[in-house]
């Protein structure tokens, strides 16, 4: 924390209680993450730093600590805030009265998007908000050759980004075949980042891991299995523990949480829609879950707080202690992590901060982003006289699919789908105006009995997604987005139903966090008309397209078999 | 660690063992700082970096490590290389063999004798060694105004130094008093340097502590008592348990060892000479009786080599773990620290690496450094009719002072010493060629029969120090100092006994570490024929000077009451 002289004064003069402190919080429990006691005293801080822990202090604002407990602002290791559908300036109202001061996020779907012009606006909204944004440059846009994006960052944007202090180290590395093989790009990315790479390596072990380490890599958040995040950890590999909406690992990982493995671990909630944080809250619900699982609650805050912090290299914060930024939650309940209240760089969080804060940024380069031109069925005959076909099958609450094998009926050259066995007919739309491919193929277990549903999420390219019952429901729903400029859609019998728009860059809403989560609901129960059981049908259309995660995907470009990394006939 | 493309190819390649490693070393046993574990395996490096960990590999260069066990290199979180009477150079040959591979050193004993030449020859050794020398910048040279240094580092060359990424760093800020009372340049160091100071606060605490601790200062090596210690940690405080030639806390702060803490620890040597470096080691010493008194292994190694790693942002070193830097020290015993082989950025050190290493730069700036005419017994004689006396009382391997009153003879105007009582006359003479001060004063418990002893090491401005029984005897020996240009010196009976030359500054030898050592039991058993009993008189009369430590001590300027923090009449 930089400090001028004049500034470096007053905190003396205010640390020495020669001068009332800027803020006072009184009589209060601090939970001392490096002593692991609960000691009982006065929080000064003077600016946005604290000056004084333990001591008796008075203060020109001075609050009531005695039924509280305090302990550092939360620290998010790993997290993409398109996820939760709203602006980073809208996201901060959102997550920082859940006690999150810090966030490390990787703008890669708006990057996807937009580009570079993502970056840009990350790190312009992170300059303006109240809560410490760290924007990392997005590693892997576009995610694989075997899709069509709006945006890509090459080695030479990298490059360009990466002298900004703002944005020093690479978001998840998630091309580990191309770390692997050494293709130029991406050896070029490592050697601008080294030392501070993000990782992404599902699944990883024994000397490709050491590769993949190696590199530069430094951390994972997608351990899915203790042997292999235990595999991890000994080599070196800080281990994220995500719990993200539909990816959740705290409950497996939960063994290795101890004061012993803490310095090598973090939280992290990597995607989380925004029903899921209404429901299931933030970093704070994962630390009451894990204290109330049996984890040592000192282990727990230091996860939370400390271990992120100087994983990152960020001196300043993590503890409760004098010369530590004044990130500061305080809690009603230390072992249920009930946030009473949260202080960001010294101010108390409230309305009133939210209200002082500067204008925007301007989205306005995101908007009109669904680039092309309106559809009619006709675009979703499928051409072919092979019955023969391979389908996605979809599993609820995972984003793996399986690789199916059906016989589907070919009439006059046209392959049709079989509803009632639900199997329908999935379709992605490049739209970014650049080549206008139609991707087609079959889906199982979506279970609509009529209908479309239509998303403009649809990662990581962004691509618009949908899956129906009816060729003509289906181009109502992509219409119904083209005009909306992106968004969730429903339709049913020829009509649009409903549409949720997301105008910014297509992903993204310009309202407020509950206008988003209400919206959201609404679509749900829209979709739930159309006979689809799932809870989350939108979240698993969205992720259709992602050729890097097994087995079977659909892009723009048609359907592709993960394992062989190509594309497969219909 | 910057790796280019066709490194970083390299790299990939030999860890995935499609080529040969660099250098494996084969089927050894690997302390694991991360999970705890001892597990068996080979070590792959390419070039400066661990490429894996556990795997069987095979390399263009094998070392068997089947009798070893495996962990990273020691770090020294704090250490004044002056203290060992060597050459930066030369110091690496003395504890590179003992598996420090990174120290943080302070060249403030050069500084001042010699300015930011001092700093700049540290930099440029440390471009050129083996080891990684991390060099801080001085914080406090002069440490007072009641001396005369030969160098000063003022604000503005603080500020200099600070953009040198090699150099980023404040070391000790000793001078607490200044930071209490906001001393101007004491503000603009901290200001320049924050989020990157290092501290030196004896039994410093509550709010005077939060303050030291709020302008930026995050560790300190003087924890002399346990509560003390507590109460830094509490407060976020790094502690480095220092174990030097004089002050020692090792066996003081041993309880803190255990892995809740180790986060919060560090170790140093501080200050050692080199007859104890001969004798008990360096770091191996220090975790070798650390854990022979009980504390868990795990903790201490961390202690040694990951803790100050993240402390001081060094995210490259600490772990054996693919990525990181191939500092390794291999142990034929784990618990006794037993030091078989080190390897510092994959090279083997041996006799072999130290001949290969660039010409040392030229220690010429800092030759001839004792800038005064020659003395006369008359210097020596203390003129007085007051009898009433303050004595500076030294106790055996203690850095503190009794401030003693004694009633001494005054014959004609002039005071005279009691040597069968132990009271002998000390001396501190300018010899920087600035004003030719002579300090004079009496002081008990040097023992000295008859001659007198000197040294151009007097902390810490490095004036010509000399105690003795004889003005004579004094004269003899200060002169020999001049003579020489620098060193320790015994004289009696109006001859010069014994010279050891230190005429890098007046500190630093230009021989080998074994010669120096020999130099100095050889000048130790001189010193004892004039009946001195204690067992490092050079090492107590060079701190007689520093006017930081209580209670009484002597400058050029004359004997100062540290309390009182001012010059009184002897």
């Amino acid at each position: 924390m930089k400090a001028t002289c004049e500034q470096l004064a007053r905190i003396i003069d205010q640390a020495r209680g020669l001068e009332p402190a800027d803020l006072v919080i009184r009589n209060t429990r601090i939970f001392c993450l490096t002593s692991g006691e609960t000691i009982t005293g006065d929080i000064a801080v003077c600016g946005d730093r604290i000056v004084g822990v333990g001591e008796t202090y008075s203060g020109k604002n001075e609050i009531d600590g005695s039924n509280w407990t305090a302990v550092p602002g939360f620290i998010d290791a790993h997290v993409h805030v398109e996820s939760s559908m709203i602006t980073p300036y809208e996201f901060e109202r959102c997550v920082l009265p859940h006690g999150v001061t810090t966030a490390f996020c990787d703008p890669h779907e708006l990057a996807n998007v937009a580009g570079a012009a993502a970056l840009d606006y990350f790190l312009e909204c992170s300059r303006r908000m109240i809560m410490d944004l760290r924007v990392r440059i997005s590693s892997c846009v576009p995610s694989t050759h075997l899709e069509t994006a709006g945006g890509a960052l090459s080695a030479a944007t990298v490059r360009h980004y990466a002298t900004d202090p703002a944005a020093p180290g690479l978001a998840e590395f998630m091309n580990v075949p191309g770390v692997l093989n050494k293709a130029p790009d991406v050896l070029e990315k490592l050697s601008v980042c080294s030392e501070n790479i993000d990782g992404h390596a599902p699944l990883l072990g024994g000397r490709d891991l050491n590769a993949y380490l190696a590199a530069g890599v430094r951390n994972c958040h997608e351990c899915s299995l203790l042997s292999e995040a235990m595999e991890k950890l000994r080599k070196g590999m800080q281990i994220l523990i995500r719990e993200g909406s539909v990816a959740r690992n705290l409950d497996t990982l939960l063994p290795l949480i101890n004061v012993q493995n803490a310095p090598f671990l973090c939280f992290c909630t990597d995607d989380r829609n925004p029903l899921d944080i209404v429901h299931s809250g933030h970093l704070d619900r994962m630390i009451a879950r894990a204290i109330a699982a049996g984890a040592d609650p000192l282990a727990v805050y230091r996860i939370a707080c400390y271990s992120p912090a100087l994983h990152f290299g960020l001196s300043d914060r993590g503890l409760l202690a004098p010369g530590c930024r004044a990130d500061i939650v305080l809690l009603s309940d230390l072992e249920q992590c009930r946030v009473a209240q949260v202080i960001k760089d010294g101010r108390i969080v409230d309305d009133a901060l939210f209200a002082a804060r500067p204008p925007a940024p301007s989205v306005a380069p995101f908007l009109h982003s669904i680039k092309r031109e309106k559809v009619s069925a006709e675009a979703f005959r499928v051409r072919s006289t092979r019955p023969e076909t391979p389908v996605i099958g979809i599993r609820e609450l995972s984003l793996t699919t399986d690789f199916l094998k059906c016989t589907l009926p070919c009439d006059g050259g046209e392959k049709r789908a079989i509803p009632k066995q639900d199997i329908l007919k999935v379709a992605v739309l490049e739209r970014h105006g650049q080549n206008g491919h139609i991707g087609l193929g079959f889906v199982r277990g979506f279970g609509l009995h009529s209908g479309a549903i239509a998303s403009s999420i649809g990662h990581d390219s962004h691509n618009l997604c949908v899956v129906g019952v009816s060729d003509e429901d289906m181009a109502v729903a992509v219409n119904a987005l083209i005009d909306a400029q992106g968004g969730l859609a429903v339709a049913r019998n020829g009509k649009t139903m409903d549409v949720m728009p997301l105008p910014v860059g297509g992903l993204l809403s310009e309202k407020s966090f509950p206008e988003v989560a209400q919206e959201l609901e609404r679509i749900h129960q829209s979709a739930r008309l159309t006979g689809c059981p799932l809870e989350t049908p939108f979240l698993q259309l969205a992720f259709l397209p992602l050729p890097v995660i097994p087995f079977l995907r659909i892009t723009d470009q048609g359907v592709v078999d993960v394992e062989k990394f190509t594309l497969i006939e219909v």
